[in-house]
């Protein structure tokens, strides 16, 4: 079995999926989708991602090629696949919460900041697309420290164990520093951000640590 | 076991919920959120979804109440406990075409119609709400009319029984047409909304059957 991976260094899509795969201790190639220079919605690219998104991950094994797209999807399979270290809580209950959690982050937070959201906002009026990435993302993270104090959280977002909602959660505090929030009023979130950088699956997927990342981004 | 769906009737979020709800067999008691009266942003609502969402779940039994959010995660745990219909194919990778295609509608369309990102839009610039929300409609359908042309859509979204993909989709038609976005290019959606449209718990799921749905948007 080989693993591609076809990620955008920022990409906070493509970073939930790079800790992802660090977790499950699986090895992959990395191939860079260029979003500033339009790569997304080349052909070939659109072939594999209709909706012109990154990350993708292509499986190669068995004389053919399975191609997974869309974050949320990409990562239940793997926990689906490979159950070691789960994404997931074992409770039917735990798993909810969790997911829902990931989901406020994939569907409240990251979209209003995506670069082609941001680019269709700013031909509309300058400093517009920031103004509305900014919004989500202090309307967002607030929400998300509300929800994280039902007693369920530990050194993760749920329990002593990093799972789904701390892939999510990681790569959206890095999006919302580039955007200047303020994250003082979330200290559960910058604990448990704190918690995950010190695991290598974490470090490794930072964006700064990318092959495609520009020198000036480059991790020391 | 009791259900109670806190929705708002034309809530595509809500609405899948209900669908899902429908094709488990599960009765539920229905209670009005009035997202435009604000009852979204109650304490009592915040309460039980700190991001300020419909649908929410609460299920009462053994003397307590589960309060589930999102409607992603809301429909994963009712597919892990109540297995038949199944929402998600038996096999990996056909669950997870099925939910790329469910994550496209929920992070990629329907975050910018909803109506608070309709409402900030709107402040900024007169008629903006409305042409974003109608951009993302046209790319994202598109991207899904063009997604559904691998071979693995059937009288639904994924073979021929109706799953997770199908109840994102009957919503989001619903939608754009409200939106007044042209569907006619796009005859697979529409084909297979047909096919949905004949079954009950897509019949019953429909905004206009709502107890909230007002006088002039009611099913006859």
């Amino acid at each position: 079995m080989n693993l591609l991976l076809r990620s955008y260094w920022r990409s906070s899509c493509s970073w939930r999926v790079r800790i992802g795969l660090g977790l499950k201790g699986l090895a992959y190639e990395y191939r860079a989708v260029n979003l500033l220079s339009g790569d997304q919605d080349r052909p070939d690219h659109r072939a594999r991602s209709p909706f012109g998104h990154v990350p993708v991950l292509e499986i190669e094994e068995g004389g053919r090629t399975l191609v997974l797209i869309e974050s949320v999807a990409i990562l239940e399979y793997l926990d689906e696949r490979f159950r070691d270290p789960p994404f997931l809580p074992s409770d039917l209950e735990g798993r909810a919460r969790v997911r829902a959690l990931a989901e406020h982050v994939n569907s409240a937070i990251q979209p209003m900041q995506n670069t082609s959201c941001r680019k269709f906002l700013e031909t509309r009026q300058h400093g517009l697309g920031l103004d509305f990435a900014r919004h989500w993302n202090q309307l967002g993270l607030a929400a998300l420290e509300t929800a994280l104090q039902d007693g369920k959280a530990g050194r993760f977002c749920h329990g002593d164990a990093p799972g789904l909602a701390d892939l999510y959660l990681v790569p959206q505090l890095n999006a919302a520093r580039r955007l200047e929030v303020d994250l003082a009023p979330y200290p559960t979130l910058l604990r448990i951000e704190e918690a995950c950088s010190a695991l290598p699956a974490f470090q490794a997927a930072h964006a700064s640590r990318q092959p495609d990342a520009p020198p000036e981004a480059r991790a020391s």
